[in-house]
């Protein structure tokens, strides 16, 4: 018999971040680390303890925040965060919200304070802690510790931005300033998006509305122009790469040669589906050499720089899906592929780095299954592959400098997160930290995992389900299908509860069956099992949800009629996909954020599974959402934030216009002031507004 | 018993403008007349026939439109419409798409043509037909009818537009140009907008979504400035009247001397508590003199321009609520009243004209009650006052030149329309034209009219009830209150069912019980009936409101539990005004376009009726919605157009982020490139979409 406690019904309070008792039922690994080259930092609240010899030696070493902020000339500066500079040293660098510290371990003194100027943003500190990079509003700047400044730009069009990141954050792009290995350099991107057209978003909250413009290049149309610029701190003069026609190309996966003299990056033309890894002269910005190209009929989708190999300035890593599969493979700078380090229907998912002597290359693979991740090791000399974890589940890790220990930080459906030390070459492993289950002691929805064959027949698609507490086989559930199935995405994975969010608990907590599956179109899976939605969004992945459906529907448990689904911004278009596909087979969908037609969408990811609107006219008439509004037979409520600079808010204007015309009845919802997602307190607000929908139009028990 | 077509269960396309069907089921009068000077015209689809004598003599003449399509240079144009000019003559204007004619009955000929250039708007023309005065986008014209053209403007800034509606059509004020009456000079309003805030209204059809900026002057910010040109198309010359500072003031009801040489005009100071009427020279543009002025510790509210007494130009006729009604003054031209014409517990709604020896003015009244209009006279030696129609009902008329006869057009609770010729010395009345009922036959919902006594106990308020056919008392019904509340209305008058619209007949098939009240704050009452919601929006009015609730609740055939409230702009306001201060006696509430916090109404109307916030911060704190989402209990669904340029959108979507930050759940739909109104197909779903939500959460019986 349970008691009252175990039967605790989470609210979403509890159960969404953003709400008030959130922080007391996600799992937690109590103690943080990092390495420190060879030394383990065990990361406490007011202070950091170094622990020798790889974190199995003695507690070497206290530092505390304190004697840090109580330096010379620190103010009222509070540190937000700690990190080692890379190879270990006795360099720690401490971050506050006024500015970036450089502070000597050794002797136990301020090397160096970077102060932020006002409004700057980006701050980007050189490997050898000489100068610290930063933008204020559409320009680029650098400094000195003693805050001498050098403005590397003085644009005074909005439209035309210096040391940003640039096409969009696609192709792994993060960022815009880049410092060579020894610091004498820094290469940054410039975008020209003057030609860009201009998105109105309206902030409502302003006395009277007010107007904020975002640049948002839509499929087929004008797109921004990037160039690179190298500054050079000796001699304060910036000389700019030579990277010519056509102006709309991309420039992606910037990275330095290991002497700092030189840029490699991967450019690809606008139709994503060609590639060429250049290198450049970094000293006088001339193009020097194609190293190699990749092309496919669909696309090509470079998201990581080369990687020098570590003591061999002549190697690179280069990671690519060429044979099917992300696979790590091993070239010399005149562009000779030597090897192919990795193979197999698996993939590559990170790269950690290398061991010391850079014989042994680090990485997270998806071994043994999709769902997987394990830490593993290539021999580069003679391609050997090890398995250095071993527990079935998610793990991450960094590598102390000899690469001798691994820090694992792990998470597994029945595990809420741990971090071990693992002994690289003997497997032997220390657990370190273990989060506790939040939910331990409660009567709690389960999770199960499982798997559904693909529309095609060729692929099994996992899922996972959550059924409610004291779930009876012989009763009918209603069922919430939660949906993203997009590029890059993987909702079903082996960590905590399969990956299970907190409105799932709760609609479990309902009495609802809740069903999450990753479509072919999805992520980790491989070439063919992604761009075989090429040209058509939303076909392929609405098939394979449907079998997904079909499974549902065949369970004796699953009360058919009684079945809602819901997504955001991709599952958001996935939603409203499956309700006007498939009519009659969900009572409710809600779409947040939903994609409707992708001519809405942005050039860069647009373009490339979609090509452009004039070059597949009968794609994107198949994959809109506007020519089928007629088809709503469902309860469908549309969520969007009124300040989404992602998916914008013209597509679910749309949407609802078209169905005006067509005599339908969607439903709509607007977060003011938020963008593509509803973030803090709000979140709460939402997901009951969710759950609210559900609970309205799908009858209970 | 019922035959099925008696049963006919109406759809919305049948009983909502824009609807497929609805022209077949909206009374309408099958022949329509118009004086021309003392010949009664009778319109026909293709030709009008003049009746001799004012109606009751033989049928002389017959003027087909294909007569005058045909004539030189009309090229395309087709006749839209026709209108007799003012006191007779053999003249008769002819309306197309492309310009305005005159043409000469006698003759048989055309006289003139004055083509509208391209986009041209606001064409006015001349009394005399010399001249044609019309806008392109923000400038002004005159042209005569070989096409000279004459720019009385040539700007450039968009902010500021000539010979346009100004101060947002409040004070009777419909467009810019005013001919004298000779027809020698025009005067026109500039309005200079430029320190105006721009709201934007967002277009979602657009390629990308584009802003479209509108002027829009919110309470307490600034506001345009208006001023007076006066051309003469003798010279050609422009002078403007010296109307001095502060430039924020009101220029109103515009109206020429008979002469032609002195323009008359009521100027309000910004506050709206003080009036002055004003002559100016109109050869000169200098102040002549304050004739006389009106104020009030609340509001004045000058509507009607002054009318000069047929052949006594040293005379007119003055409009004013001073004494608590809106009655009839006479004054000389010194500023002097002559007179007080009428008087007493009613109101002069309307007036019509003289006779023709200018003894007798004509005027539409509320009497017996509020909820009637009669066409009287007033003789103004004597002062006698004569009530010309019997019918209790609705009237409006026209007179013939002589004053002889009444064209009177008439409806009433039991009569969809008619038309009257009436012989105002004996009241003779002969029909002209009978609308049918279109829903003779059907078993229909029955309308009643009912008072119910005001908060205050002082005054009745009128009502009516939509119950549905076959009713029977012994049952319980549920109950959609439709409401509006705000100044200028009057909901429930005696015209054809109360004037009880197609939504409300359709819920009453439905099943529901529809009530209507107008409470304090609306129309044709009296001016304390009125102006008792000064600085205090929405407080009386729902309270007044909760009076017919609990009228409602007394019956014993309502179901308290099951009542609904919807209403629009005003009503909007009033519905969710409702649903805050009184939570829980509504289940559901559809509030469209509604006003939600004072602060962001126009200047005009909003500070007449609240003042500004800075000087009644208490009565905007009141009065906003914004501070009472936390008390939303009930179902609440908001409509907006989201380009609406009225009350703009900025008012739902604050109250939609007020009720996410109080943890409330309003619903919200939109309609993408609509305005204030939703206009043509997309009403039929908009009332659909309305009452999809009654459905949604008033349970069935």
């Amino acid at each position: 018999m349970l008691t009252a406690q175990q039967e605790k019904q989470f609210t979403l309070e509890e159960l969404i971040p953003g709400g008030k008792y959130y922080p007391h039922f996600y799992p937690t690994i109590p103690q943080q680390f990092q390495w420190n080259g060879n030394r383990l930092a065990a990361i406490g609240n007011d202070s950091i303890w170094l622990i020798e010899n790889e974190g199995r030696g003695r507690k070497s070493f206290i530092l505390t925040y304190k004697e840090i902020e109580e330096g010379p000339g620190m103010g009222e500066n509070r540190i937000n965060r700690l990190s080692f500079s890379h190879g270990g040293g006795d360099e720690v660098l401490f971050y506050t919200s006024g500015g970036t510290g450089v502070y000597d371990l050794k002797k136990k003194e301020h090397r160096a304070f970077f102060s932020y100027p006002e409004k700057s943003g980006n701050q980007t500190l050189s490997p050898d802690h000489s100068f610290m990079a930063y933008t204020i509003e559409n320009n680029l700047f650098v400094a000195d510790s003693n805050g001498q400044a050098w403005a590397l730009s003085n644009e005074c069009n909005r439209g035309i931005v210096y040391g940003q990141s640039v096409h969009r954050n696609e192709f792994g792009i993060s960022g815009g300033i880049f410092w060579s290995p020894g610091g004498r350099r820094m290469a940054f991107y410039r975008m020209d998006e003057t030609m860009v057209s201009d998105y109105p978003l309206v902030d409502a909250s302003a006395r009277v509305a007010a107007v904020k413009y975002s640049k948002y290049p839509m499929a087929g149309m004008a797109s921004h122009h990037v160039t690179i610029g190298i500054f050079d701190t000796l001699t304060k003069e910036t000389i700019w790469l030579q990277t010519g026609e056509p102006d709309d190309h991309y420039l992606t996966n910037i990275a330095w040669s290991p002497d700092g003299e030189a840029v490699y990056m991967a450019e690809l033309n606008r139709e994503q589906n060609r590639m060429q890894l250049n290198r450049y002269n970094a000293v006088t910005g001339s193009f020097d050499r194609i190293l190699f190209e990749e092309s496919h009929p669909k696309y090509v989708e470079p998201e990581n720089p080369v990687l020098f190999v570590r003591n061999k300035d002549e190697q690179f890593i280069w990671q690519s899906d060429r044979n099917g599969y992300n696979h790590l493979y091993l070239y010399d700078i005149s562009g000779k592929q030597l090897k192919q380090l990795t193979d197999g229907t698996w993939e590559v998912t990170e790269v950690i780095g290398f061991d010391k002597k850079g014989e042994n290359l680090y990485f997270i693979a998806t071994l043994p299954s999709p769902i997987d991740r394990h830490v593993c090791s290539v021999t580069l000399k003679s391609g050997k592959i090890t398995q250095h974890t071993t527990l079935p589940g998610i793990h991450t890790a960094t590598l102390s400098t000899s690469g001798r220990h691994l820090l694992d930080r792990y998470s597994s459906h029945d595990n809420p997160g741990r971090i071990d030390l693992i002994e690289t070459c003997t497997g032997r492993t220390t657990l370190l930290s273990q989060a506790e289950n939040p939910f331990a002691g409660f009567s709690m929805p389960t999770v199960e995992l499982g798997k559904v064959n693909s529309a095609d027949g060729r692929t099994d698609l996992y899922y996972r389900m959550i059924k409610p507490a004291g779930f009876d086989a012989a009763k009918k559930y209603p069922v919430a299908v939660y949906v993203y199935g997009g590029p890059h995405s993987q909702m079903v994975s082996n960590r905590w509860r399969y990956g299970s969010g907190g409105w799932e608990t709760h609609m479990a907590q309902k009495g609802y069956i809740v069903f999450v599956m990753d479509n072919r179109g999805t992520a980790y899976r491989g070439l063919d099992f992604e761009n075989v939605t090429h040209r058509q969004l939303g076909v392929v992945e609405a098939e394979d949800q449907m079998k997904g459906v079909a499974f549902l529907q065949s369970l004796p448990y699953v009360d058919s009629e009684r079945m809602g689904i819901h997504g955001w911004s991709y599952g958001g278009f996935m939603t409203i996909n499956m309700l006007l596909r498939y009519p009659e087979v969900f009572k409710v969908g809600v779409a947040g954020g939903p994609v409707i037609d992708w001519k809405y969408y942005e050039v860069m990811y647009g373009e490339r599974y979609m090509d452009t609107p004039a070059e597949n006219p009968k794609g994107y008439e198949e994959s809109s959402l506007l020519n089928k509004a007629t088809q709503l037979r469902s309860r469908l409520l549309i969520i969007h934030g009124d300040e989404d600079p992602t998916v914008v808010m013209q597509h679910s204007l749309q949407f609802i216009k078209a169905s005006i015309a067509a005599g339908t009845h969607p439903d709509l919802f607007l977060y003011p002031g938020h963008g593509h997602n509803m973030m803090g307190r709000d979140r709460v607000h939402l997901h009951r507004h969710i759950t609210r929908y559900f609970d309205d139009f799908i009858p209970q028990d």
